[in-house]
């Protein structure tokens, strides 16, 4: 008889993990020797919550997914100043494909798998100012790996990222404080006491009101038409949540056409994000004749690290 | 032999009294039957402080104050949703020397001397967009006594207040949120923290740095700028907040100038305020060939008070 160990087919050896470690959640992907994903898992083990404990919390996450890899690979805020360790960012030379060769070795205890932590961009614009961005950088080379070339993405989230990738490389990067924004003016202060504590339904219609108000004025003024459209009676408490989003989204959408002479609208715009993060923007996007095509976050960030596991010659 | 009582002169009797009431501030002001400010005081118990004790916290400024006047005229916060009696908007068709026309009465115990609150005035622009405001309508109505006649205004603080006046009557007002951005920004999320905990010295340079940075994209954009110059090292972190108040006031200035198609620039602009308010805008003005007069918000009021106590023959 044979035991039922034998009958049960063994589960795949993991070959490469890759983590994508954000300011306050991560994101854990398995990947076999061929680059398929095997298994994941989410938590809240942000690079702010794991301070002075990276290698124990990365130690726990291996544990959690059973993987024994030979490699970790590591994005995002884990090579901040308040990360991990900090890691230079690259500057716009670096073509996304030679990000392997730019990847910084973490410092490990003897019989731990070797943990590489890929570097952010910082670029300048006409003016020299800098923008940075640190964990976009591997969704970039996913979507380019995906058949996504030369042209606008858009990463929305926290800080919404716009990059416009030449021949593989990056070339421009605005960053757009939209989602944080977003949180602390509904947190905090004079429209989050305008729209009040009552969990109100998702109203399209002022959404819409607050991408048509984007275009009248600057954002420090027009925020407070949330506040001032509720006092006067033209929209209800309840609907100033959605106004404020549009608006928000709004600005940051009237902005890049604005920057980018009108080439972000002329063109379609690959939007690298979760369904529901890209719901909004599509939203957001007829009215101003702007297209956006959706790639799932996650398969661009496998397909990264498949690209990372085949340059490493990870076995 | 003459008592001590006798040889000192008495005190002057108190006509009225004139109640600034912000949302978390108070000024209250006594006046003499001629309209010279006989004493005043400060105090904390802003309209949110005194929720359903309106009557009782004005009876103790009152006390505290030895005014036992004939009149109390309240401006601000006071007459609004959070405030002792929501007391509806004007439109621009009343001009601000009408406003004791305008009085709306509160409803006030036997004995008690009359409280009347000044009406704010709901604007709205090319748009039809509404704007609001309360408080500032009576510092405007000094402003004008005082000889500041047609032109554009100022009220800069939480939220500042741009106004323009023509024939005594307001016809534009823009409000923009800079103040309270300053405020969330330093205290909460990214900008925050990269700003750090640590009180640093003001730097004139960074200040200017955030005007100049101001004019090269929308506000949603250059605020990353803050962090990005920080982590890039363009900035030490020491500097944020310097940096960060002259974007945002950069913000508002430009915004001002391409609304007023350069009116607000070409003449000289009335700025109601405090002397420590005034100093930065001022110090934005310069770069941008904005002229700013500056007029005590102080003197503005009583200036107004005495017109209340003239027109409603106060005794």
């Amino acid at each position: 008889m044979q035991s039922l160990d034998t009958l049960a087919s063994p589960p795949e050896a993991v070959s490469l993990v890759g983590v994508d470690w954000g300011t306050t959640q991560r994101r854990v992907y398995a990947l076999s020797s061929g680059g398929a994903l095997l298994r994941q898992q989410a938590d809240a083990d942000g690079a702010l919550a794991c301070k002075n404990r990276f290698a124990e919390s990365l130690g726990a996450a291996l544990l959690a997914l059973q993987a024994h890899p030979t490699t970790v690979v590591l994005s995002g805020m884990v090579g901040s100043a308040l990360g991990w360790v900090p890691v230079p960012y690259l500057d716009d030379h670096v073509a996304l494909r030679d990000l392997p060769a730019h990847l910084h070795a973490v410092p490990r205890a003897v019989g731990q798998p070797p943990a590489l932590i890929v570097p952010g961009y910082c670029l300048r614009d006409a003016h020299g100012q800098p923008d940075v961005m640190r964990g976009e950088e591997t969704q970039l080379l996913g979507a380019l790996l995906l058949g996504h070339g030369d042209g606008w993405f858009v990463l929305p989230g926290t800080h919404s990222k716009w990059v416009q990738l030449h021949a593989g490389r990056v070339v421009a990067l605005r960053t757009y404080m939209t989602g944080e924004l977003f949180d602390l003016l509904g947190r905090h202060g004079t429209l989050a006491a305008a729209a009040g504590t009552e969990a109100a339904p998702w109203d399209d219609g002022a959404f819409q009101d607050g991408l048509e108000s984007a275009q009248h004025g600057a954002l420090g003024q027009q925020l407070f038409g949330v506040r001032a459209r509720v006092v006067c009676g033209d929209m209800p408490a309840a609907h100033a949540r959605a106004y404020l989003s549009g608006l928000l989204i709004g600005a940051e959408l009237h902005d890049v056409l604005r920057h980018s002479n009108g080439a972000a609208g002329a063109q379609s715009i690959c939007l690298i994000g979760t369904p529901a993060l890209a719901q909004h923007y599509l939203a957001a996007a007829a009215p101003l004749q702007m297209r956006f095509e959706v790639l799932d976050a996650q398969r661009a960030y496998v397909r990264a690290l498949a690209h990372f596991q085949t340059s490493l010659g990870t076995p």
